[in-house]
Protein backbone atom coordinates (compact mmCIF):
# COMPACT_ATOMS: atom_id res chain seq x y z
CA UNK A 1 0.00 0.00 0.00
CA UNK A 2 1.12 3.42 -0.95
CA UNK A 3 -0.20 7.15 -0.32
CA UNK A 4 -0.10 8.98 -3.30
CA UNK A 5 -0.03 12.81 -3.63
CA UNK A 6 -1.73 14.68 -6.69
CA UNK A 7 -1.37 18.19 -7.53
CA UNK A 8 -4.43 19.11 -9.24
CA UNK A 9 -5.34 22.10 -11.48
CA UNK A 10 -9.21 22.62 -13.29
CA UNK A 11 -11.35 25.20 -14.18
CA UNK A 12 -14.16 25.46 -11.87
CA UNK A 13 -16.91 26.48 -13.98
CA UNK A 14 -18.95 23.84 -15.02
CA UNK A 15 -18.35 21.30 -11.50
CA UNK A 16 -20.32 22.11 -8.09
CA UNK A 17 -17.07 22.86 -6.58
CA UNK A 18 -14.66 20.00 -5.24
CA UNK A 19 -16.21 18.06 -2.45
CA UNK A 20 -19.14 15.07 -3.56
CA UNK A 21 -22.44 16.56 -3.05
CA UNK A 22 -25.95 15.24 -4.07
CA UNK A 23 -26.91 17.97 -6.63
CA UNK A 24 -23.92 18.23 -9.46
CA UNK A 25 -20.88 16.57 -10.52
CA UNK A 26 -17.73 17.71 -8.50
CA UNK A 27 -13.76 17.87 -8.87
CA UNK A 28 -13.51 15.33 -6.30
CA UNK A 29 -16.75 12.44 -7.43
CA UNK A 30 -14.36 13.10 -11.12
CA UNK A 31 -11.46 12.02 -9.43
CA UNK A 32 -12.74 8.84 -7.36
CA UNK A 33 -13.93 7.65 -10.42
CA UNK A 34 -11.32 7.68 -13.04
CA UNK A 35 -8.90 6.72 -10.56
CA UNK A 36 -11.01 3.65 -9.33
CA UNK A 37 -11.04 2.58 -13.27
CA UNK A 38 -7.52 3.03 -13.54
CA UNK A 39 -6.49 1.24 -10.45
CA UNK A 40 -9.51 -1.27 -10.41
CA UNK A 41 -9.59 -0.33 -6.26
CA UNK A 42 -12.15 1.61 -4.46
CA UNK A 43 -10.52 4.89 -4.03
CA UNK A 44 -11.82 7.80 -2.33
CA UNK A 45 -9.36 10.59 -2.25
CA UNK A 46 -8.95 12.85 0.22
CA UNK A 47 -8.64 16.92 -0.75
CA UNK A 48 -6.71 19.73 0.65
CA UNK A 49 -8.82 22.38 -0.29
CA UNK A 50 -12.31 21.98 -0.81
CA UNK A 51 -13.31 24.44 -3.01
CA UNK A 52 -16.52 26.10 -4.02
CA UNK A 53 -18.79 26.02 -7.30
CA UNK A 54 -17.23 27.69 -10.01
CA UNK A 55 -13.49 28.51 -8.41
CA UNK A 56 -10.63 27.71 -10.26
CA UNK A 57 -7.54 26.09 -9.56
CA UNK A 58 -3.93 25.65 -10.71
CA UNK A 59 -2.39 23.38 -7.05
CA UNK A 60 -5.09 21.83 -5.16
CA UNK A 61 -3.84 18.80 -3.70
CA UNK A 62 -5.48 15.18 -2.58
CA UNK A 63 -4.13 11.72 -1.26
CA UNK A 64 -5.41 8.46 -1.76
CA UNK A 65 -3.89 4.88 -0.88
CA UNK A 66 -3.63 2.56 -3.92
CA UNK A 67 -1.75 -0.83 -4.21
CA UNK A 68 -1.66 -0.15 -7.96
CA UNK A 69 1.72 -1.18 -9.84
CA UNK A 70 1.83 2.06 -11.53
CA UNK A 71 4.92 4.19 -10.59
CA UNK A 72 4.05 7.34 -8.70
CA UNK A 73 5.65 9.51 -10.86
CA UNK A 74 3.62 7.89 -13.94
CA UNK A 75 -0.38 8.08 -12.63
CA UNK A 76 -0.47 11.89 -13.69
CA UNK A 77 0.54 10.99 -16.96
CA UNK A 78 -2.15 7.83 -17.19
CA UNK A 79 -4.78 9.55 -15.28
CA UNK A 80 -4.76 13.08 -17.31
CA UNK A 81 -5.40 10.78 -19.96
CA UNK A 82 -8.47 9.39 -18.99
CA UNK A 83 -9.62 12.64 -17.15
CA UNK A 84 -11.70 15.42 -19.24
CA UNK A 85 -9.63 18.10 -20.67
CA UNK A 86 -11.01 21.10 -17.50
CA UNK A 87 -9.64 18.54 -14.83
CA UNK A 88 -5.33 18.51 -15.25
CA UNK A 89 -3.07 16.65 -12.62
CA UNK A 90 0.27 18.39 -13.25
CA UNK A 91 2.01 16.12 -10.45
CA UNK A 92 1.88 12.74 -8.60
CA UNK A 93 4.26 11.25 -6.30
CA UNK A 94 4.69 9.20 -3.18
CA UNK A 95 4.31 10.14 -0.12
CA UNK A 96 4.69 8.65 3.71
CA UNK A 97 1.21 6.79 4.50
CA UNK A 98 0.27 9.02 7.50
CA UNK A 99 0.53 12.31 5.40
CA UNK A 100 -2.64 14.48 5.24
CA UNK A 101 -3.19 17.09 3.47
CA UNK A 102 -5.59 19.05 5.96
CA UNK A 103 -3.41 18.00 9.04
CA UNK A 104 -0.13 18.87 8.10
CA UNK A 105 1.55 22.84 8.21
CA UNK A 106 1.08 24.32 4.58
CA UNK A 107 0.99 27.94 3.20
CA UNK A 108 -1.80 28.60 0.38
CA UNK A 109 -1.41 30.60 -2.07
CA UNK A 110 -4.82 32.19 -3.71
CA UNK A 111 -5.63 34.64 -6.89
CA UNK A 112 -8.69 36.95 -7.25
CA UNK A 113 -8.50 38.15 -10.62
CA UNK A 114 -10.96 41.18 -11.34
CA UNK A 115 -11.04 42.70 -14.96
CA UNK A 116 -11.61 46.18 -14.52
CA UNK A 117 -12.57 48.06 -17.84
CA UNK A 118 -15.11 49.81 -18.63
CA UNK A 119 -16.98 46.63 -21.04
CA UNK A 120 -17.60 43.17 -20.28
CA UNK A 121 -14.54 41.13 -22.49
CA UNK A 122 -16.39 37.62 -22.78
CA UNK A 123 -13.45 35.83 -23.12
CA UNK A 124 -12.20 36.02 -19.84
CA UNK A 125 -15.79 36.29 -18.11
CA UNK A 126 -15.29 32.93 -16.68
CA UNK A 127 -12.09 33.53 -14.67
CA UNK A 128 -12.29 37.24 -13.65
CA UNK A 129 -14.47 39.03 -11.82
CA UNK A 130 -16.06 42.05 -14.20
CA UNK A 131 -16.22 45.35 -12.05
CA UNK A 132 -16.47 48.43 -14.32
CA UNK A 133 -16.69 51.52 -12.00
CA UNK A 134 -13.71 53.14 -11.06
CA UNK A 135 -10.97 51.60 -7.88
CA UNK A 136 -8.77 53.29 -5.62
CA UNK A 137 -5.63 51.25 -5.80
CA UNK A 138 -4.07 52.61 -2.68
CA UNK A 139 -6.54 52.46 -1.07
CA UNK A 140 -7.26 49.16 -1.09
CA UNK A 141 -3.52 48.55 -0.48
CA UNK A 142 -4.16 50.36 2.61
CA UNK A 143 -6.55 48.32 3.81
CA UNK A 144 -5.14 45.31 3.13
CA UNK A 145 -2.53 46.47 5.22
CA UNK A 146 -4.62 46.16 8.47
CA UNK A 147 -5.63 42.99 7.50
CA UNK A 148 -2.23 40.72 6.73
CA UNK A 149 -0.48 39.10 9.86
CA UNK A 150 -2.23 37.11 12.78
CA UNK A 151 -6.06 38.30 13.47
CA UNK A 152 -9.09 36.95 14.71
CA UNK A 153 -11.11 36.44 11.45
CA UNK A 154 -14.59 36.18 12.88
CA UNK A 155 -16.04 38.96 10.20
CA UNK A 156 -14.36 37.42 6.88
CA UNK A 157 -15.99 34.24 7.11
CA UNK A 158 -19.89 33.06 6.37
CA UNK A 159 -20.35 30.32 9.01
CA UNK A 160 -20.73 27.19 8.63
CA UNK A 161 -20.20 25.43 12.11
CA UNK A 162 -20.01 27.91 15.22
CA UNK A 163 -16.98 25.81 16.42
CA UNK A 164 -14.12 26.54 14.57
CA UNK A 165 -11.15 28.64 15.93
CA UNK A 166 -11.10 31.84 13.70
CA UNK A 167 -7.95 33.52 14.11
CA UNK A 168 -5.53 33.06 11.24
CA UNK A 169 -2.44 34.39 9.59
CA UNK A 170 -2.06 36.37 6.36
CA UNK A 171 1.29 36.50 5.16
CA UNK A 172 1.15 38.43 1.98
CA UNK A 173 -2.05 40.94 0.62
CA UNK A 174 -1.48 42.58 -2.60
CA UNK A 175 -3.18 44.63 -4.85
CA UNK A 176 -1.77 44.30 -8.27
CA UNK A 177 -2.62 46.33 -11.03
CA UNK A 178 -1.15 45.21 -14.74
CA UNK A 179 -3.33 46.57 -18.24
CA UNK A 180 -7.10 45.82 -17.53
CA UNK A 181 -6.31 43.57 -14.97
CA UNK A 182 -6.34 43.39 -11.28
CA UNK A 183 -4.84 41.06 -8.73
CA UNK A 184 -5.42 40.36 -4.99
CA UNK A 185 -2.77 38.24 -4.28
CA UNK A 186 -2.96 36.37 -0.81
CA UNK A 187 -1.04 34.07 1.22
CA UNK A 188 -1.78 32.63 4.35
CA UNK A 189 -1.58 29.34 6.73
CA UNK A 190 -5.17 28.68 6.55
CA UNK A 191 -8.55 30.19 5.33
CA UNK A 192 -12.00 30.47 6.60
CA UNK A 193 -15.03 29.65 5.22
CA UNK A 194 -15.20 32.15 2.19
CA UNK A 195 -12.65 34.48 4.01
CA UNK A 196 -10.68 35.16 0.40
CA UNK A 197 -13.69 36.59 -1.24
CA UNK A 198 -15.09 37.63 1.66
CA UNK A 199 -11.50 40.26 2.05
CA UNK A 200 -12.03 40.66 -2.00
CA UNK A 201 -15.49 42.02 -1.24
CA UNK A 202 -14.26 44.07 1.69
CA UNK A 203 -11.37 45.64 -0.17
CA UNK A 204 -13.25 46.30 -3.22
CA UNK A 205 -16.01 48.37 -1.10
CA UNK A 206 -12.75 50.50 -0.01
CA UNK A 207 -12.04 50.64 -3.38
CA UNK A 208 -14.88 51.99 -4.33
CA UNK A 209 -14.93 54.73 -1.59
CA UNK A 210 -17.96 52.96 0.41
CA UNK A 211 -15.44 52.38 3.53
CA UNK A 212 -12.16 54.17 4.52
CA UNK A 213 -9.29 51.59 4.54
CA UNK A 214 -9.24 52.71 8.22
CA UNK A 215 -12.68 51.12 8.73
CA UNK A 216 -11.33 47.90 7.97
CA UNK A 217 -9.16 47.38 11.15
CA UNK A 218 -12.56 48.23 13.09
CA UNK A 219 -14.63 45.57 10.46
CA UNK A 220 -11.72 42.94 11.86
CA UNK A 221 -12.16 43.94 15.46
CA UNK A 222 -16.00 44.10 15.04
CA UNK A 223 -15.63 40.14 14.52
CA UNK A 224 -19.04 39.88 12.99
CA UNK A 225 -19.76 39.18 9.52
CA UNK A 226 -22.05 41.56 8.88
CA UNK A 227 -19.47 44.64 9.46
CA UNK A 228 -17.69 43.17 6.07
CA UNK A 229 -18.55 43.46 2.54
CA UNK A 230 -20.15 41.27 0.39
CA UNK A 231 -18.76 37.75 -0.96
CA UNK A 232 -17.21 38.36 -3.89
CA UNK A 233 -18.26 36.39 -6.64
CA UNK A 234 -16.28 32.68 -6.81
CA UNK A 235 -15.13 32.60 -10.71
CA UNK A 236 -12.43 35.46 -9.81
CA UNK A 237 -10.85 32.88 -7.42
CA UNK A 238 -7.77 30.57 -8.13
CA UNK A 239 -6.18 28.34 -6.17
CA UNK A 240 -2.42 29.05 -6.62
CA UNK A 241 -0.89 26.43 -4.99
CA UNK A 242 -0.09 24.92 -0.98
CA UNK A 243 3.19 24.76 0.00
CA UNK A 244 4.12 22.37 2.83
CA UNK A 245 6.30 22.47 5.51
CA UNK B 1 -33.97 53.56 -42.28
CA UNK B 2 -30.69 53.93 -40.98
CA UNK B 3 -27.69 51.83 -41.20
CA UNK B 4 -26.15 50.34 -37.64
CA UNK B 5 -22.73 49.67 -37.14
CA UNK B 6 -21.96 47.17 -34.16
CA UNK B 7 -18.49 46.41 -32.81
CA UNK B 8 -18.78 42.45 -31.28
CA UNK B 9 -17.07 40.66 -29.45
CA UNK B 10 -17.23 37.13 -28.56
CA UNK B 11 -16.44 33.58 -26.89
CA UNK B 12 -16.57 31.48 -30.30
CA UNK B 13 -16.35 28.68 -27.77
CA UNK B 14 -19.65 26.66 -27.65
CA UNK B 15 -20.44 28.42 -31.47
CA UNK B 16 -19.95 26.96 -35.15
CA UNK B 17 -18.11 30.11 -35.87
CA UNK B 18 -20.09 33.30 -37.21
CA UNK B 19 -21.74 32.18 -40.56
CA UNK B 20 -24.99 30.84 -40.21
CA UNK B 21 -25.07 27.39 -41.21
CA UNK B 22 -27.29 24.16 -40.66
CA UNK B 23 -24.66 22.08 -38.71
CA UNK B 24 -25.22 24.36 -35.57
CA UNK B 25 -25.54 27.70 -33.92
CA UNK B 26 -23.30 30.39 -34.95
CA UNK B 27 -23.05 34.24 -33.58
CA UNK B 28 -24.55 35.62 -37.00
CA UNK B 29 -28.15 33.79 -36.56
CA UNK B 30 -27.91 34.85 -32.21
CA UNK B 31 -27.42 38.03 -33.82
CA UNK B 32 -30.05 38.17 -35.97
CA UNK B 33 -32.41 36.49 -33.54
CA UNK B 34 -32.11 38.97 -30.82
CA UNK B 35 -32.30 42.06 -33.04
CA UNK B 36 -35.06 40.91 -35.01
CA UNK B 37 -36.73 40.28 -31.61
CA UNK B 38 -35.57 43.47 -30.44
CA UNK B 39 -36.54 45.87 -32.93
CA UNK B 40 -39.56 43.72 -34.30
CA UNK B 41 -37.95 43.36 -37.93
CA UNK B 42 -36.63 40.97 -39.87
CA UNK B 43 -32.96 41.45 -39.39
CA UNK B 44 -29.98 39.90 -41.31
CA UNK B 45 -26.89 41.36 -40.32
CA UNK B 46 -24.09 42.03 -42.33
CA UNK B 47 -20.49 40.83 -40.52
CA UNK B 48 -16.75 42.02 -41.85
CA UNK B 49 -14.91 39.00 -40.96
CA UNK B 50 -16.33 35.35 -40.88
CA UNK B 51 -14.45 34.07 -37.98
CA UNK B 52 -14.60 29.85 -38.03
CA UNK B 53 -15.92 27.65 -35.49
CA UNK B 54 -14.27 28.08 -31.93
CA UNK B 55 -12.48 31.10 -32.70
CA UNK B 56 -12.77 34.67 -30.69
CA UNK B 57 -13.23 38.16 -31.58
CA UNK B 58 -12.53 41.01 -29.54
CA UNK B 59 -14.03 43.68 -31.86
CA UNK B 60 -15.63 41.92 -35.17
CA UNK B 61 -18.00 44.43 -37.17
CA UNK B 62 -21.06 43.97 -38.30
CA UNK B 63 -23.86 46.22 -39.84
CA UNK B 64 -27.71 46.12 -40.55
CA UNK B 65 -30.64 48.23 -41.56
CA UNK B 66 -33.45 49.07 -39.35
CA UNK B 67 -36.37 51.75 -38.86
CA UNK B 68 -36.23 51.06 -35.01
CA UNK B 69 -36.74 54.00 -32.84
CA UNK B 70 -33.88 53.09 -30.07
CA UNK B 71 -31.41 55.69 -30.69
CA UNK B 72 -28.27 53.82 -32.37
CA UNK B 73 -25.86 54.23 -29.48
CA UNK B 74 -28.52 52.72 -27.29
CA UNK B 75 -28.49 50.01 -29.28
CA UNK B 76 -25.85 48.07 -27.84
CA UNK B 77 -27.18 48.01 -24.24
CA UNK B 78 -30.65 46.69 -25.32
CA UNK B 79 -29.00 43.96 -27.45
CA UNK B 80 -26.51 43.00 -24.24
CA UNK B 81 -29.46 42.51 -22.07
CA UNK B 82 -30.75 40.26 -24.29
CA UNK B 83 -27.59 38.27 -25.90
CA UNK B 84 -25.99 35.37 -24.05
CA UNK B 85 -23.25 36.19 -21.57
CA UNK B 86 -20.29 34.69 -24.68
CA UNK B 87 -21.56 37.76 -27.13
CA UNK B 88 -20.90 41.37 -26.23
CA UNK B 89 -21.66 44.32 -28.43
CA UNK B 90 -18.83 46.40 -27.19
CA UNK B 91 -20.35 49.87 -29.79
CA UNK B 92 -23.14 50.46 -31.75
CA UNK B 93 -23.26 53.56 -34.27
CA UNK B 94 -24.90 54.92 -37.37
CA UNK B 95 -22.89 55.00 -40.43
CA UNK B 96 -23.86 56.24 -43.80
CA UNK B 97 -26.05 53.88 -45.78
CA UNK B 98 -23.79 52.61 -48.11
CA UNK B 99 -21.34 51.39 -45.48
CA UNK B 100 -19.93 48.07 -46.00
CA UNK B 101 -17.55 46.29 -43.51
CA UNK B 102 -16.25 44.36 -46.13
CA UNK B 103 -16.10 46.00 -49.20
CA UNK B 104 -14.14 49.55 -47.24
CA UNK B 105 -10.57 50.05 -46.85
CA UNK B 106 -9.35 48.55 -43.68
CA UNK B 107 -6.24 47.04 -41.59
CA UNK B 108 -7.60 44.30 -39.41
CA UNK B 109 -5.19 43.13 -36.25
CA UNK B 110 -5.41 39.79 -35.00
CA UNK B 111 -3.86 38.04 -32.14
CA UNK B 112 -2.63 33.91 -31.96
CA UNK B 113 -2.42 32.92 -27.95
CA UNK B 114 -0.23 30.39 -27.18
CA UNK B 115 0.48 28.84 -23.49
CA UNK B 116 4.45 27.72 -23.38
CA UNK B 117 4.46 25.84 -20.89
CA UNK B 118 5.25 21.66 -19.95
CA UNK B 119 1.78 21.28 -18.42
CA UNK B 120 -1.87 22.37 -19.72
CA UNK B 121 -3.43 24.92 -17.53
CA UNK B 122 -7.22 23.97 -18.04
CA UNK B 123 -8.22 27.43 -17.19
CA UNK B 124 -6.68 28.84 -20.48
CA UNK B 125 -7.29 25.80 -22.27
CA UNK B 126 -10.39 27.54 -24.32
CA UNK B 127 -8.51 30.63 -25.69
CA UNK B 128 -4.70 29.52 -25.85
CA UNK B 129 -3.05 26.74 -28.22
CA UNK B 130 -1.20 24.47 -25.58
CA UNK B 131 2.37 24.01 -26.52
CA UNK B 132 4.78 22.04 -24.42
CA UNK B 133 7.93 22.06 -26.55
CA UNK B 134 10.38 24.73 -26.49
CA UNK B 135 10.12 27.40 -29.23
CA UNK B 136 13.13 29.48 -30.57
CA UNK B 137 11.71 32.83 -30.93
CA UNK B 138 14.13 34.32 -32.52
CA UNK B 139 14.30 32.41 -35.43
CA UNK B 140 10.35 32.85 -35.42
CA UNK B 141 11.02 36.91 -35.35
CA UNK B 142 13.55 36.66 -38.48
CA UNK B 143 10.99 34.16 -40.72
CA UNK B 144 8.39 36.84 -39.70
CA UNK B 145 10.39 39.51 -41.17
CA UNK B 146 9.92 37.75 -44.78
CA UNK B 147 6.21 37.50 -44.45
CA UNK B 148 5.90 41.62 -43.62
CA UNK B 149 4.89 43.83 -46.78
CA UNK B 150 3.00 43.35 -49.82
CA UNK B 151 3.33 39.52 -51.41
CA UNK B 152 1.58 37.04 -53.10
CA UNK B 153 0.30 34.48 -50.17
CA UNK B 154 -0.98 31.79 -52.07
CA UNK B 155 0.80 29.11 -49.65
CA UNK B 156 -0.72 30.63 -46.42
CA UNK B 157 -4.48 30.14 -47.78
CA UNK B 158 -6.69 26.93 -47.54
CA UNK B 159 -8.62 26.94 -51.10
CA UNK B 160 -12.12 27.66 -50.87
CA UNK B 161 -12.65 28.88 -54.65
CA UNK B 162 -9.86 29.29 -57.10
CA UNK B 163 -11.03 32.83 -58.33
CA UNK B 164 -9.61 34.91 -55.17
CA UNK B 165 -6.48 37.45 -55.82
CA UNK B 166 -3.91 36.46 -53.22
CA UNK B 167 -1.89 39.20 -52.98
CA UNK B 168 -2.20 40.94 -49.64
CA UNK B 169 -0.46 43.26 -47.33
CA UNK B 170 1.12 42.74 -43.81
CA UNK B 171 2.00 45.77 -42.10
CA UNK B 172 2.85 43.89 -38.38
CA UNK B 173 4.17 40.04 -37.52
CA UNK B 174 5.70 40.31 -33.86
CA UNK B 175 6.16 37.60 -31.59
CA UNK B 176 5.57 38.89 -27.66
CA UNK B 177 6.85 36.42 -25.22
CA UNK B 178 5.52 37.55 -21.81
CA UNK B 179 5.77 35.03 -18.90
CA UNK B 180 4.56 31.75 -19.79
CA UNK B 181 2.83 33.51 -22.97
CA UNK B 182 3.64 34.21 -26.36
CA UNK B 183 1.27 35.83 -28.93
CA UNK B 184 1.96 36.39 -32.46
CA UNK B 185 0.49 39.56 -33.74
CA UNK B 186 -0.74 40.67 -36.88
CA UNK B 187 -2.40 43.59 -38.52
CA UNK B 188 -3.04 43.61 -42.11
CA UNK B 189 -5.60 45.09 -44.89
CA UNK B 190 -7.01 41.57 -45.76
CA UNK B 191 -6.39 37.86 -44.75
CA UNK B 192 -7.01 34.36 -47.19
CA UNK B 193 -9.35 32.13 -45.64
CA UNK B 194 -7.07 30.64 -42.57
CA UNK B 195 -3.98 33.05 -43.68
CA UNK B 196 -3.08 34.00 -40.15
CA UNK B 197 -3.54 30.13 -38.55
CA UNK B 198 -0.96 28.80 -41.66
CA UNK B 199 1.41 31.61 -40.70
CA UNK B 200 0.96 30.67 -37.36
CA UNK B 201 1.28 26.71 -38.51
CA UNK B 202 4.36 27.73 -40.55
CA UNK B 203 6.15 30.37 -37.45
CA UNK B 204 5.77 27.43 -35.10
CA UNK B 205 7.72 24.87 -37.06
CA UNK B 206 10.47 27.86 -37.87
CA UNK B 207 10.74 27.86 -33.82
CA UNK B 208 10.39 24.27 -33.54
CA UNK B 209 13.70 23.83 -36.33
CA UNK B 210 11.93 21.76 -38.77
CA UNK B 211 12.27 25.04 -40.95
CA UNK B 212 15.22 27.75 -41.38
CA UNK B 213 13.40 31.70 -41.30
CA UNK B 214 15.15 31.12 -44.80
CA UNK B 215 12.87 28.54 -45.85
CA UNK B 216 9.47 31.07 -45.17
CA UNK B 217 10.94 33.02 -48.23
CA UNK B 218 10.83 29.64 -50.41
CA UNK B 219 7.81 29.08 -49.17
CA UNK B 220 6.11 32.22 -49.94
CA UNK B 221 7.32 32.10 -53.66
CA UNK B 222 6.30 28.35 -54.11
CA UNK B 223 1.97 29.75 -54.26
CA UNK B 224 1.53 26.33 -52.81
CA UNK B 225 -0.58 25.49 -49.74
CA UNK B 226 1.46 22.36 -49.76
CA UNK B 227 4.93 23.72 -49.06
CA UNK B 228 3.59 25.95 -45.93
CA UNK B 229 2.97 24.33 -42.66
CA UNK B 230 0.02 23.28 -40.96
CA UNK B 231 -3.25 25.48 -39.71
CA UNK B 232 -2.60 25.91 -36.10
CA UNK B 233 -6.19 24.96 -34.38
CA UNK B 234 -8.95 27.69 -34.10
CA UNK B 235 -8.87 28.49 -30.21
CA UNK B 236 -5.66 30.01 -30.01
CA UNK B 237 -6.83 32.70 -32.91
CA UNK B 238 -8.69 36.35 -31.57
CA UNK B 239 -9.84 39.09 -33.75
CA UNK B 240 -8.84 41.82 -31.78
CA UNK B 241 -9.86 44.73 -34.05
CA UNK B 242 -10.81 46.56 -37.38
CA UNK B 243 -9.91 49.66 -38.09
CA UNK B 244 -11.41 51.53 -40.99
CA UNK B 245 -10.38 54.04 -42.91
Amino acid sequence: MRRIKLTVAYDGTNYCGWQIQPNGITIEEVLNKKLSKLTGEDIRIIGASRTDSGVHALGNVAVFDSETGIPPERLAYALNQRLPDDIVITKSEEVPLDWHPRYCNCTKTYEYHILNAKIQDPTRRLTRYFVSYHLDLEKMRRAAGYLIGTHDFASFCNVRTNVEDTVRTIYELSVIEEKDEITIRIRGNGFLYNMVRIIVGTLLRVGRNFYTPEQVEDILEAKDRQAAGVTAPPHGLMLVGIEYE
